[in-house]
């Protein structure tokens, strides 16, 4: 058998692929990465199926074994982000360099590289020891970035096969320091749409007609500055209702968070925090749901000025959600608030993009109200605690997190199974803006922490 | 000598010249526009003198003769507007096509059409009558669509020479049908900025960070929805208080319109007018000023979805300003009250642009408070006035236009001159959009008109 491969070598083959999923223009890259991802686990002796999707396939590598052992299956993604404002990166995004500890590229951090440390940490566990006593599935899909949309119908479809597992285990989320891992119990739902305003049928000179209609730029300014309260809640009628109260034993972990809200502050550059009241920043990104504008255009955006009035502007709108919001009961909500405050003078439409349920897990020995969960799953909680505390030399916080992995509630909604996120990306990541890279000490260590788990998980103690 | 140029032909020529003069990748087609109309005058027997100025060079063409005739300066610009979004024109902008009647392609009415008409109206008229006892000085620039800001500087240097004319005639306003001429009696000023607002230092993750910072897309949106009243006046304190009333004859002219106000929301294409109590639709455009958006941006703007809260937004403003405000003025009013409105959590920055102030000239025989002018002034109205007559079949209507053309004020004001502005242009006729084109009827009426215009200053009655 050859010797074990370099991970991060590896990594950067991986990155080589530009595997953007929501842009057509990248499909060879998809392809690619997908193709690069199946090698490699046939490289280490997994049987590989390839599923297809209506869109990007969905890498499915098995390790069987006795019915008897534990099962776990492996969550990764080979897609990554859009890379642009593209002139801001320091290094080409699909060149990955290393620089300071680092290395640099798109998907580094999101997710190619923690991904990757769970293949090399399975890699190197298997070469010492290829009677390991450990069924694996590794479960790889190309759409996270677009809101995973052939996921739940994949997930029914190899459903019964899949819900025999004991648990899911993967990387996909945050720590907020290179010695303080995290154990991510909790992520928010997203809900997705865009908002397109029509005044005039084509553009207009402003001086000619200026003073007889409503620029829709006015009109989506004017609705978007309805939708928060000044003091930073979202400003449609029931929005809050279904959100589940945050228990005791949430806020003292985040407590021991270990950085300060004014490091925060100036991590994010920001002139001041803006956050609901009765709520630290800490708090407010993981207990509290959003709604977001992440892009906005109409008229003329070019060198000098344009006097015109455009015909259209638009808005692109994102909730994030915590338990035990709907999807689809907020977009009803904020639909709803949109129809009845845009006025009659301009037409408009609101397309629809995805949505996920939000996603919440309990910790063993946390709670003073503790889940009825399974002694595996327990278990593997157990084996990422000591695992962590002796590789990184400290325990892990048990915390919810404010992104979104969409498919971490679909597969307990569809599969019955709890999911075990190990953190391993850090702030200055950069995670979905240019110059993204991942901590390269973290991916070792990580690496270490995994091999230790998965040990752990197959000698069932 | 040789024959008459046909002046369709010459115009197609003139349009083939891409001059957009806020562009700088269009320096070429700026050059070649300049060359084109300095080579046509000077074809005709004008001494043409091509006056640098920092940017775009301005093209004076003298036909001199006894100090006792009068003079006409003939004003024109032979920039164009941008043409994006390109992919909207059925032919390519510059490449002017004749389709039912009309010639398109950017500048065919903005304003190289217009300008060929009094080009062509002289070259007839000299040609019939070489001895003809006037003073002609084509008086042509390159940075109209910019804002003249080379303009001042140059009226200053010409002011000796060019204050001893009578009167400046120019073609850069509209009609609203091709039987009703327009004598244009007032234009609205003109003040533009950028206001450009940060939040974070880079691109954040929404999920990771969203509800602790306030979007600068929402920064901007709701400064945007501050600026105007439900009733659609301007939100600034003391915005309208140097607005002069109307005199009573000007809305009775504007009464004389021909186009119901159906015919105008169906020509926009708007489901219904916003204009601010008191005035209708057509009354707005001219008496009232505006705060218009011409450009929004910010974050994603591409295909699908990008969770990111961007760093920044921008947005581009004109306030289009009628008689008595001060451009100056109004900018500090307007600063002053984005000063005050935005949130202390984001920081923002003002980038001042271009100005014009607003001009009205009263036109003989109108007012029942008739103005002070000269008997050459008022000699050229009644020459428009009886040629429109003649070759339209019905007297042009004396208005105020939306539109604005700064250099009128700055005419005024440094050389103590009127503008005698006969309309050309129609509403479909698209300027500033996608499209544009030029009624050639309106173009061969045109010349016709202006042709005996100035055969009649010439003979001084």
């Amino acid at each position: 058998m050859e010797g074990m491969f370099d991970p991060v070598e590896k990594l950067k083959e991986f990155i080589r692929h530009p595997s953007v999923s929501t842009d057509p223009r990248f499909k060879d890259g998809m392809r690619g990465a997908q193709e690069f991802v199946s090698g490699l686990l046939s490289s280490i002796g997994f049987a590989v199926e390839v599923v297809k999707t209506d869109l990007h396939p969905i890498v499915l590598a098995r390790r069987g074994g006795s019915p008897e052992w534990p099962h776990v299956i492996i969550y990764g993604h080979y897609d990554v982000q859009p890379v642009d404002p593209v002139n801001l990166w320091k290094s080409s995004p699909f060149e990955p360099e290393e620089r300071d500890g680092r290395l640099y590229g798109r998907g580094s951090a999101d997710n190619k590289g923690p991904l990757m440390v769970h293949i090399a940490a399975v890699a190197r566990l298997l070469e010492k020891d290829p009677g390991l006593p450990l069924r694996i599935t590794f479960m790889i899909e190309g759409e996270e970035e677009m809101g995973s949309p052939s996921f739940p119908s994949f997930l029914d479809r190899y459903r019964e096969e899949l819900s025999k597992a004991d648990l899911v285990y993967l990387s996909d989320t945050g720590i907020p320091s290179e010695d303080q891992m995290v154990v991510t119990c909790g992520l928010r739902g997203l809900m997705l749409f865009e908002l397109e305003v029509t005044a005039s049928k084509g553009d207009l000179h402003s001086g000619l007609h200026g003073g007889v209609l409503r620029n829709p730029i006015q009109a989506v300014a004017e609705l978007i500055a309805s939708l928060h309260t000044p003091d930073g809640r979202v400003n449609v009628p029931g929005f809050y209702d279904d959100v589940l109260e945050v228990e005791p034993w949430e806020r003292a972990e985040l407590k021991r968070l270990g950085t300060s809200e004014e490091q925060y502050r100036q991590f994010l550059g920001v002139p001041a925090f803006h956050t609901p009241p009765g709520y630290s920043p800490f708090e407010a990104i993981r207990f509290l749901p959003t709604l977001e504008f992440n892009g906005i255009s109409g008229g003329y955006q070019g060198e000098g000025t344009k006097t015109v009035i455009p015909s259209k502007a638009s808005v692109k709108v994102s909730c994030r959600l915590v338990p035990n919001q709907k999807p689809e009961r907020i977009r009803e909500l904020v639909y709803k608030a949109i129809e009845e405050r845009m006025p009659k003078d301009v037409s408009f439409r609101l397309i629809t993009q995805h949505g996920g349920i939000p996603y919440v897990v309990v910790p063993p020995d946390r709670s003073n109200t503790p889940a009825d969960q399974s002694p595996r799953l327990a278990q593997a909680f157990r084996a990422v605690d000591s695992a962590v505390t002796e590789v990184f030399g400290k325990a892990p916080l048990y915390l919810r997190e404010g992104g979104s992995v969409p498919i971490i509630a679909d597969i307990k909604r569809v599969l019955g199974l709890d999911s075990v996120m190990l953190g391993l990306f850090l702030p200055e990541d950069n995670l979905h803006a240019p110059n993204e890279s991942f901590n390269l000490r973290v991916m070792r260590r990580g690496i270490d922490s995994s091999e230790r788990i998965l040990a752990r998980l197959a000698r069932g103690k």
